[in-house]
């Protein structure tokens, strides 16, 4: 039977090559072809954690030890917890004589890997004022240097498939990064702005949502080529597919709007029953971050509060949105492999952390399927469970994906702030069906 | 576009009848071959009813009251809301210048049906002293009078269609007010039995669990046959399923027990992370209703509390637990579509409602796969979502079963407390995944 | 040191006799005159036994099960918990040869004395479905049976003590019952009257509300006569009062409706910190069971939903509620000293259960100070604390008031579901200030 | 009736003169006879101003943002409130022409004065990353140099009356803002210290407990001297009390440790109901910072983690907890009026603030009654309620303290974070049974 470990690979140094075949962008990493694979894996190491201190550079040692939100962490603990990751799973069982910045760290940032002993409850990683973020900056620094001697060093394919899996992991955390300082943002009465505003966004066009017809019938999904995957991608498999048709974008904060405004989230019938309990506990009646002033919808940018653009897709809805949106509308959402099937053959590019927008944009329209990557993660219709002869990793890196295949949902694409060679078709996000503080939107299928 | 509402037929006449070739027993029903048509509906008619009655006789009206779990309900209000059922979707609508029995009792009894205007909170159906169960038995026969007039003249498809559903209805009630009944006898300390010990049980065997090989391919599943079935059995479709092997029979009292004694409820790395919270908020240590009497595990049956049956399917366990002990066991268990395409070509017969034995019992082990049918609900690795195609009822019906599709896992097969006419291999049974007050057990796969 | 135990006396035999001293009514109990003391006390005894049935009367076996609120108790359990009074410590320790009803009911009927084990959590209530209303009813019948034994013999001075410490206590049951049920009733959206309603209410006049000068000084309060009191009545001591008015009658519904259509429930600067909180998170506008139908307030009373007698004392008001009131009014409620110094010399006399009128009725206005017994308790302005010098009983009875005193406050006067031989000038109630179930109102100083 | 707002004055030069007769240390403020009084008034604000300053100086601005309980708040806040204060009380309706630091802290640093507007939910007072500390020390030097300008100019009486109050109001944040830090600092798993370890511990002797006789009758008690004094302590008035004995040191560690020892925290009969209800909710089984480390007791002072000094007073313990201890020991807690007259004739003199301990110490023992005053509030048996003819504050400030009067209890004496120019015999500080986290203690009565 094939390999199905936490990701697939023959050769590990084509692995790291074939991850580059994606769109990813030439400002982060110089291409394979010029750097040798090994230089090219310690500049991957070192893109990847700078870009992690430049997204949280905006934010002030305050800032970053807020935690506004259960759902969401603290700056500076995102910081330190994944330089944990690497000490815990690469430095401390493959660095010989390596001795650690300070034992207590082992503790401190793990998140939930029970096999690695007792964790903080995480709803106190706000009482973590000490050690201070100046200490945590030295502690990436430390767990930086202790990891170029290993990367520079001939990695075994082992020692490398950790690496690749930490630099993955807090690609994973840049997001969440990004998606908690936002609401930290947003929970301060002051209402202060992660940057100034850069381009006045430029008066954007509507463009017709199309109806894209996707052909049925046995389909391989999952992940089988080379390149980084997590374990929850994988094994590959067949699954049986009806023909269906995808919009040809998001849903748009336009449209969103008539929902609104046509009492969605007033009626119940429009609902799942978990849903319309969650709107009435916490009264929504409109996305996360959205208020209404006067006669517009405003709500929160990186830039601070802005008027909400027409035509950009709606974002910071949750499922339960997403599922009585589609209701409403006469549609549905799509499967988790309706949208791989018809991703597949596209470019993966789109609006990602790299274009540095970090909003959702509206779509330009052109292509047949826009937007399927970046702007905002789609919520499908599918629940996030195993695939077929899904085995997780030994020891616990078994725990990163397996233990959550319960109560949550998966969404596609990657969104603004998703690293573009982050993302791939096979890709499988997943959140409880109440979140709605990631990027996330909505397309339709029917 | 094929049929696919609330159930599929032809000529109703048919469906009826067809609904009639499984293994119901003979003691509740005549077969058809033996009453005409009508007859045998209205006979069905009261044959269902009368069997609600029979469950509540050893209740008393106070009994009848308790709610002693939120997830359960009081007894006489399963026997008002069942009888509410009818008015509601059969009387009112149809039989023209029906009289409702008492106006009040349109908001009184409505469980969730959102359109059908407000509810009580389910919270509070202990509250209802008034009416009381005499009047609620008044409540019954006034509508069964004027139910037996419907049926008896020519019934039309559409409102055969309706008594039929809800028929269905209330033996799902049937089998809740069971389940429910077990979980207020057993909070009272006192401890009081359901009905007097039967049968001593006999000393049972332990019949050796064997692997039964499935092959995979491109298989047919969900409703297609004439019969009456749910709207979420449908539309049929395709599923590709890879060979899987399925044990022979369920998990026993026996091999749990090594499951509680090896520390099962205290290894993190054997469970679910939702499942690991649920097990550390309540603290639980075994399945629900055992309780340790030095070396001896009791339990709560519906003769009172019991010593654990070793060689009896273990029951009243949650999704949670039953993934953990598969876990534990090095398998998995069953999708669903795994479970329905073994279970398809078997006779649906086993340890239901019928055979008055209200417990589970030890495999008897002849055949290659024994227990698919009754005995406990088996959790399967699937949650509750929509088939391809899937179209909810339209008006209230349509809230039956389409809106519950988040957070929930299909169970099947059917259970001890479950008539035997209310099952078949496609029906979908779904409850959240901490839930086990139901006849809920384990069959493994790998 | 002088006596301070659960009651003041020096002859046992006076005091019982004393007790009959005060406004007891007729038609309860014969005059000591006529009787024997010991055939009085057997009377007595009887008597309030024959009440607590009486007042349970109009309730179905279901309606006595129910507990509509945490605060409330089915009043089936009220009915076995004070019979659990009186087996559990008059039989049990000083009848010999007493063989408990059923051993199980130590622990079921038990309230709060963790001196005697284990007890249900008092939430769990209404979960005893068995044992049934009648076999509590024969509970009740068979303690009555040896109770009355114990009596006709010679009582001795302890035994006499614990048994009017029972009677005592089931008096306070009675009200309790009467509070509970009216919240069970109202509680069923059918809103079932307890009784028929007898008298259509008169239309009652507005009487003057005026002001009454009490001198202060040194005063003496607490128990010190002959007769039954509670230990937290005692010791009697010395209290410093400065002079003060007293309103000469409570406050009425229609000036509690000024307060409300001020918008007294919106403004939280007439509120205590905790009161306003609790409003808010109960979104409180109004006193318990008022419903607004049209123009008109309506109430919730004994006789069904009736509108709101603007004559009749404010009912069903939290010590915040009636805090709130009397600072919007520009006054304050008095403290229980300022009461009991001012009802010293009144006349035990009122609107009590004896009248059998059920609910508070308007006041006639004769008298200085009206209604200061009877109709609704009167909340003070006294956290309910030990008196100097106080020592709980020896024993579990030591649990009955002493380990209340923290987070309560104090009413005095009795209501019109208190028994007229219950009452006295020194009798301290207590509830939490957020309680309103009870028949709770407002009398006002300055 | 003389004036009893929020304090008691004639001519308010006096009275600040007379707030500096107590035993403040010398390095905080030059005496009086030195400066003339509007000097010494500006010297004063500055004082407590830079004390404040100082508290805070050991602890980061990520420290300083921390909020480790819902009781408690960042010392950032402290900070701004404190200010705030100031500038709401002071500045804005007093200095003419006065420009608002920044508009928006009006609404941002309001902790719970409804009158004054909306203000944020306390409990996400950590969210406040921005203002960042930084800005909070500008804000505090603006307010400073703009009351200066007030106060250095002929201040009115009533201005200086509500600087006066702004100051009392400082030094009791400086109070919690140690309390709370010690929280904070215990809550982080690294458990740093708030400094470092100052005086190795002497070993310190035990001082046997003696009981001081106190004398009843007619006392006066409250404020009515000159001075300083919140409207809480007025009107002065007559109590009477009977004759008590008082002890003559605190409980201290050793003493408690036989409590927990002898079973203290399992046996409910000592506790009153809702303090056993504490206990079991919250798993208390000793003080607040207490850990067993093998043999020993360990627990969190502001040098660290440190063994318990038997010879200290115990700290950090609940009303229900103090109330429990006496029960165990035989005696009861004081009430606030016996206190205060046994305190009345003592030097305000003790272990306070400005002895820089910041631990209770072991009593030395040489007088009567010794540590009336500092180590550790004194739990009292009084409920905090109103003093007979007590008259809120006008305005705003009325909401200081009265609407608290209610579910808390009255402590007396000061701590080692109290000081010693804050405290006097009638000062009354109030908490709810529940709260620990201050430095509290138990002086025994009987």
């Amino acid at each position: 039977m094939p390999d199905r470990g936490l990701y697939n690979r023959g050769d590990y140094g084509h692995a790291i090559r074939a991850s580059g075949v994606t769109s990813m962008s030439a400002s982060l990493r110089a291409p394979d072809a010029v750097l040798g694979v090994h230089s090219s894996f310690a500049e991957r190491y070192l893109s990847v954690r700078r870009t992690t201190e430049r997204l949280c550079a905006p934010l002030t040692a305050e800032d970053q030890l807020v935690q506004s939100t259960p759902e969401a962490s603290p700056t500076k603990w995102h910081q330190a917890h994944t330089t944990w990751f690497f000490e815990t799973f690469v430095l401390k069982p493959h660095a010989p004589g390596y001795r650690a910045f300070d034992e207590r760290f082992t503790y401190l940032f793990n998140s939930y890997y029970k096999q690695l002993g007792e964790h903080p409850n995480r709803l106190t990683r706000s009482y973590l004022s000490r050690p201070s973020l100046e200490a945590v900056n030295r502690y990436r620094a430390y767990v930086d240097e202790h990891m170029m001697c290993c990367i520079e060093s001939e990695p075994a394919t082992e020692l490398a498939a950790l690496v690749e899996i930490g630099l993955n992991h807090e690609q994973q955390h840049q997001e969440l990064i990004l998606a908690d300082a936002k609401h930290v943002l947003w929970s301060n009465p002051l209402r202060p702005a992660y940057r100034e505003q850069r381009v006045p966004s430029a008066a954007s066009d509507s463009c017709p949502l199309r109806w894209i017809a996707c052909s049925g019938g046995l389909n391989r999904v999952g992940h089988e080529a080379r390149g980084f995957a997590y374990d929850n991608e994988t094994p590959a498999h067949n699954v049986f597919l009806y023909p269906c048709e995808i919009a040809s974008r998001l849903v748009t904060n336009a449209e969103y709007m008539r929902f609104v405004e046509d009492g969605g989230y007033r009626r119940p019938e429009l609902w799942l029953s978990d849903g319309w309990d969650t709107v009435v506990a916490n009264r929504w009646d409109s996305p996360l971050y959205w208020e209404r002033r006067g006669a517009e919808w405003w709500t929160m940018t990186m830039e601070g509060m802005r008027p909400v653009d027409p035509h950009a897709p709606v974002c910071h809805v949750s499922y339960y949105e997403a599922d009585a949106y589609t209701r409403w509308a006469g549609a549905r959402l799509p499967t988790e492999f309706e949208w791989e099937v018809a991703a597949r053959g596209l470019l993966v590019a789109g609006n990602f952390l790299d274009s540095d927008s970090l909003e959702p944009r509206p779509a330009s329209g052109a292509a047949d399927l826009s937007q399927m990557y970046g702007d905002v993660w789609e919520w499908t219709a599918s629940p996030y469970s195993a695939y077929p002869g899904f085995t997780p990793a030994a020891g616990a890196l078994g725990e990163y994906n397996g233990k959550f295949m319960c109560n949550q949902i998966v969404l596609r694409g990657g969104s603004c702030a998703t690293p573009a060679s982050h993302i791939r078709a096979t890709y499988r996000n997943f959140f409880p069906p109440s979140a709605r503080w990631q990027f996330m939107g909505i397309r339709m299928a029917k």
